[in-house]
């Protein structure tokens, strides 16, 4: 794995154990129902992760767009997908998007590139 | 169809002749895009309506909700595949969506009762 | 109560029961998370309510807003802690937080005259 | 004036006025803000109402974007001029700004029939 | 103090002070403001500043929760207390804010080992 | 041109080269729209600029500020103007907008010294 990709994932999981180290149960339940959400239902896998992906370039959150671009890279998300995913979320969420836009192609060539 | 979905489409379609019949291309043309974005691409349009429910609903926008579950209604979404749109959207835009998830399952109900 | 608040209420309790006599599990345990995080902790329940209510106004949900004022009023919190508690709102979000300021004072008026 | 017109600006009337009578400084002082930044300066007044609109539609807030279209109206701002202003806020904010653009080009009319 | 949060600090002091010594009197009562709003008033210290903090943490603004974690650690605010308001923030701002989370986590060590 | 403005231009142009190599024809257009969209109108291209800038700071985006700093400066706006219009964004988009407000003004200081 490239080392962007490895390094985002590392600090992830490290924080991730120390913040559910601690007694707080609404906040385990929180990334316990993240787990849950997005496995297969009434939706497949492959669409869940889109949905996942499209909130989070709308709400522009890089690292959340990280995450779901690599949970549907895994899933076989391909990139005409993907980039069809990104036009609507920066055509819904405006041209504030753009940045976002920009870093999550530079993470899915990373992605692609492994 | 019942009186709320009219009279929301007819204010719609009201307002948007109207904003459309000025010379601002740039509003014209974000207007016509949004038309084409949804079109089927590499996605199908049930997987785009669901990408544009689940943005709407992270942004908060009842309108947008109400005029995506409408689309989505007419090309096949079950309600079950928009409760688990709604249930994402919920999880990662977090309980302040709450309210207008109330919303959306009242025009959702409007929908299927026509 | 006065009906402002009753009807707010009943149209809150009905739209949560249909929503939650789906078989939807993340919106279920979301809907649960609400009622647990807002209970005696750490934290005494009265600033558990104003945590909440800053955080609805910041992110400009009135009926977030209405809840959190009606469920601190129960728990004893006075006028003037609720005004501080929005000032902090309004200068941290902006004037953007102002017409839900007024909404949040006129929906605390009712809760007082009862 | 029409009545529309003049119900919000009663309604706004009336509860500025009771949230100014309580003590509370920093409401005040936010309140005293938001005269002063909009008068002439560097900046002609009609260019600051056109940014207090941009940002009102931005951040998608009807009330605030009712009290810059008419304060930008009584400063001689023409239609076409709202409509470049409100033609960027929808590019950068979205197509989750046009349910606002429908808002304001109705609100518009009113003032100019007047 | 540990050399992030000296970096930090430094930052934003000399470009805090840069920015007052312009002759903008909005911005500097802003700042002004910044400083009076989380006095001692009706409500104590601690819980202005855990209102500042989930305020900054829905709104996903690192700096400034970064800001409140350090004036509320200052101030005697509890690890226990900071993970309680930061879950009703991830609750209610949704697992948006979980980034922010991890950061905040982060940062709240760094306070804690000086 | 100082290292940090040709650093930010040169990743832009490059990501948005790529971007825009792909078939994807909404984003295309949406590029597209945003060239045009700050060309003079009714309205002269500084106002344009102006609105372009509040716009990106009260929606909170570094790069999408630094963007239309550049083009600003380029266009004859002074830093009087830039420092009221910041100021506006400050007042309606809350203290939240002074993170962003800092890194404005030491991009704005590099802009200058070239």
């Amino acid at each position: 794995m490239s080392q962007k990709v490895q390094e985002f994932n590392e600090y992830r999981s490290k924080m991730n154990e120390k913040i559910l180290s601690n007694d707080n149960k609404i906040i385990k339940r929180i990334f316990n129902l993240d787990t849950n959400a997005f496995k297969e239902g009434h939706l497949p896998v492959k669409t869940k992760e889109l949905l996942g992906l499209v909130a989070s370039a709308v709400l522009r959150c890089d690292d959340c767009i990280a995450y779901h671009l690599e949970t549907a890279h895994k899933s076989g998300v391909t990139k005409e997908e993907v980039m069809e995913t990104l036009s609507i979320a920066t055509l819904v969420g405006g041209t504030i998007v753009i940045p976002h836009l920009r870093k999550a192609y530079e993470y899915w060539e990373v992605l692609e590139s492994n």
